[in-house]
């Protein structure tokens, strides 16, 4: 997709901080970060939302749940926790349309979540 | 696993509000929802945590992702958008050691996330 700015992530076209990068899947730091530790894992493959998903893709979206929890174990927080996040359009808050994972770590991150 | 409580929910020991169900994933009402739609998946096999998905369970890690959004399609809210959130461990408020993805929607959910 030209005009997508998490592409020309993938592409190089634009910079990032890289912190994961196998096959499938690139992450990297977030820009605004809402915790101590705030990384997304996006699909190189432009999928624009979870909608997008087709029952085959099954393997790619749960490639991002495992580099989301190799990222963890590799960087010592994986016992202590943390969440991951994935936001669906405007309700769900989905800023960009590219699809993408958030992980947040480093904290207690609130019990409750949501619209409180 | 004996003594948990949505492995015991899966095999018909204690009720839940069932709105999903298929050969690897299992859907219900959340107890004490967040937003107007607050529903969980959870694969039907016990995994306690994200840390303890193999890099072999991609697939069944991204059904549930799949699970979800069918049930957004056909519950007529996935343009409309929502939330996904998976919690691992303490810093992530895990209450329940099995892997649990929460799907929220209903609302317009605030763009900001995490500590904050």
């Amino acid at each position: 997709m030209e005009d997508c700015i998490f592409c020309k992530i993938v592409a190089g076209e634009i910079p990032a901080d890289i912190i994961y990068d196998d096959a499938q899947v690139l992450g990297f730091k977030d820009l605004h970060p809402q915790a101590p530790t705030h990384v997304l894992f996006i699909p190189k493959r432009h999928i624009a939302t979870v909608n997008d998903l087709r029952p085959e893709d099954a393997a790619l979206a749960g490639q991002l749940l495992i580099a989301a929890r190799s990222y963890a174990a590799e960087q010592g927080f994986a016992e202590r926790g943390f969440r991951l996040v994935m936001n669906c359009n405007a309700d769900g808050g989905q800023p960009v349309y590219h699809r993408h994972l958030h992980l947040q770590a480093g904290a207690a991150l609130p019990p409750g979540f949501g619209t409180r």
